[in-house]
């Protein structure tokens, strides 16, 4: 009989989108809801999302960031001054126009004309206006500065074509806007965000990006500089993980953020912001699922271990779930997060719902493994060739060294992934053949072609945009090609 | 020369609803935003939410309750069939009616005519109807119940005498949503969620609270019973700091939410619900505040210990910053949340700026302390009056115990005062004369009385409401008073 496929129904190879819908539905991260464009985020999903939002907010405190929160709502007349300034501002957003409902002739309900607002609201696609609108009244003093404010939030914008976790129309993030009494200090921090959104994503997610500036085209409106971190996904495409914007004077200006200097004169602040989102769910999928699901971290993962008990018939079953139970003790105490599944599940289907949730490292006891005094464990990384056995106590006293070695062999797969599809090319015509060949991975070549007009056809005909400048290379090098 | 008042401008004696605004400007908790109805949580205000939430947030998931997330916009067609069904259903709330803005004639953006929502979005007033569309689809068997889900979210509902805190257009809350397969675990769980709220907020927030049950005119709607916590505030009102509804089968009626049981046959779950918000943030100014400000309750406070630096013309102050980082450090190995006031603000400044924001422990630190060893603290539930010197160790050695006493007095305090002003009562007669005479508190009575005519009218005339039926009276008893 053949070994039944109880994975993802698609591979990587054979369909890379469709894989990345399964994978999702397969660990049950999330799914589409009755609002169109916007997903639920599963409680495997949103545990994910929990443990980065922890992580990453314990780096911003140490950093002496604040957090605070700002209305949903932005009155119109803050991003019609906005619109003013800014060309191809993004109009697609959420539209609030009436503040009551009231019966409709058919019995249901409609929006009640006599409650039709003065000034429509749109939802926040950033609070970036009115966090700016807050700081101009907040700051004062050269006291009052450095200001680093940050939020966690819900933001919206309208998404034609959504697709989960990478582009959908609500989605969480945060957004952190610092000011500054002086440039210096505002460009290092937006230089420090980024170093500590690499530091994130490497030592958590175990992601390898690309540190780098964005060229003038990719810069955010009304930014000085943007800095980016990039990842490549397995199909070697680029996704931004997160950025970091040097706004110089220019928010401060259309915000009013102003101060009084040690000398008494008024003096505009300088800002930066800086922003990730759940997207990073999306990356983590795509850098590091393989063909039978995601695999989650460890030092992110909701449940790190996972325990499988294989009872047939109830045969020995109170000695199993005694000896598992002993070992989600001890596994607690080390602080590391276990899950016994002890539902009436079978132990197969037990098994695949936690490879396919990526947990980890899954523990498997039975009968034999109890009155011997031991447990097979598997890592989700390698799969069943490192089944190991050995005893409770052993198992123990490596799990965290173990732990620490799947997220070093995740790094290091996708780092070498990464190193073996960048290719670099000297002129257009060969950047050129490497898309029309449609060639996986990205192109590095020398940062002064992307002004050339040869490179405005290549962006067009193969949808491939400038992804960064990379610090590495001194500004003398762009990286190029498809993103999401 | 007088001593000069320093705290909040206004006595709780004098204007109580003044002074509560009074003391959130002071201490630098919240704002009004430009956004009609909505609040922005500053920096104080909102590390005092997350304290709340992590703390809460631990207490469910050891109840193995999941968080998830769910969109912020709900259909109409969710809403028409909850209004269908109920009535007084709350009308008031934020619609979306478009995905577009346009430029307008006048240059400015209007929403754009093509881009008009065939059917209207409302931003969830709670998320109670999407939430039970997704149960229906993720209940299936008997393997799937118990299910607890938990969402930290905004809500919005259009309010038109908002108040910081107590009552704003949008708020952040936490919404629970328990399916069980039969009524007794159903019921069960609602009444543990009760208690785990009443511990929450006796163990964290320092309040005693009343847990009872609600009459059935201040049942939830659809709510078969609804369980609450009764606060007092130090102006004798009552606050709901949170409810549970055990709704039976009628949420899941109307969801559609039901399960094949272990004979295979379609049963219809039991749910219940439960939600906490950033009402309790009001209720703990409230409760615990003084004329000087608000009183932070240790375990929730996001400074614990704040050090307040003497130096005069920079005489000392290497010595004195130094004595101090030492103190930082130690308390931080603690696991004390410590601040080290070294701005250049005048220390009297800082002192009135730490009292305002109701810093539990302030400690002072000048030339002479440092001199001698020494340091010198004021707990501010008791204010000056137990300043107190004594060696950096001895007061590292005391710290958690002082904190810990400080839980326990404002706890005492509250609790006496609570139990000062509730007033037995034996007829409707005395309950009026009660309210008439504009005297402070709460009434308790013989629960029958609420079915009398006369009740009705001291509810009119003295917008009086009927809080709950403890449970310490079995039914017997109600309280009735005026509310937040």
């Amino acid at each position: 009989m053949a070994k039944q496929k109880k994975g993802v129904a698609v591979t990587r190879e054979s369909d890379f989108p469709e894989w990345y819908q399964q994978v999702i539905k397969e660990a049950d991260l999330a799914e589409n809801s009755p609002v169109r464009g916007c997903m639920i985020v599963k409680p495997n999903g949103y545990a994910v999302w929990e443990n980065m939002q922890q992580t990453f907010d314990k780096m911003i405190k140490a950093l002496d960031v604040q957090n605070a929160y700002f209305p949903l709502l932005i009155p119109l007349r803050f991003i019609s001054k906005e619109a003013e300034h800014v060309d191809g501002f993004a109009k697609e957003c959420a539209v609030v126009t009436h503040h009551r409902l009231e019966k409709s002739p058919d019995g249901g309900l409609q929006p009640a004309e006599g409650a039709k607002l003065e000034e429509p609201y749109i939802i926040r696609p950033t609070s970036e206006t009115i966090i700016g609108d807050a700081m101009a009244r907040w700051i004062n003093s050269y006291r009052d500065l450095p200001m680093k404010l940050n939020q966690w939030a819900n933001v919206m914008r309208w998404e034609m074509r959504p697709r989960v976790f990478l582009r959908t129309s609500e989605f969480l993030w945060q957004e952190g806007h610092n000011a500054f009494a002086n440039a210096e200090d505002c460009l290092a921090d937006a230089k420090l965000m980024l170093d500590t959104y690499a530091e994130f994503v490497r030592e958590h997610l175990a992601i390898p990006v690309i540190p780098g500036e964005k060229t003038p085209d990719e810069r955010f409106p009304g930014a000085v500089n943007t800095f980016t971190i990039e990842a490549m996904m397995q199909d070697g495409k680029a996704l931004q993980a997160g950025t970091t914007h040097f706004l110089g004077q220019n928010f401060a200006k259309s915000c009013d953020i102003s101060y009084q200097d040690q000398q008494g004169t008024e003096q505009l602040a300088f800002t930066n912001s800086w922003g990730i989102s759940t997207r990073l769910i999306g990356a983590l999928i795509m850098v590091h699922g393989d063909d039978d699901g995601i695999i989650v971290p460890p030092r992110i993962a909701p449940v790190q271990v996972g325990i499988v008990p294989f009872i047939r018939k109830d045969d020995g079953k109170e000695e199993i779930l005694a000896f598992a139970g002993e070992l989600v003790a001890k596994l607690k105490a080390l602080g590391v997060r276990v899950k016994l599944d002890d539902s009436d599940k079978g132990s197969g289907d037990k098994t695949w719902a936690m490879i396919k949730q990526g947990v980890p490292i899954r523990v498997e006891i039975g009968k034999r493994e109890v009155a011997e005094g031991k447990l097979s464990h598997v890592r989700r990384d390698i799969g069943r060739d490192s089944k190991t056995s050995c005893t409770q106590d052993e198992f123990v006293a490596n799990v965290l060294a173990m732990l620490d070695d799947i997220h070093a062999s995740l790094y290091k797969r996708a780092e070498q992934h990464r190193d073996a599809h960048i290719v670099d090319v000297q002129n257009l015509e060969q950047a050129k053949a490497f898309f029309a060949e449609g060639r996986k991975g990205l192109v590095r070549m020398d940062a002064a072609l992307v002004d050339e007009p040869a490179y405005a056809e290549i962006q067009d005909e193969y949808a491939v945009t400038s992804r960064c400048l990379p610090f590495a290379d001194e500004g003398r090098k762009v990286i190029i090609g498809k993103a999401y």
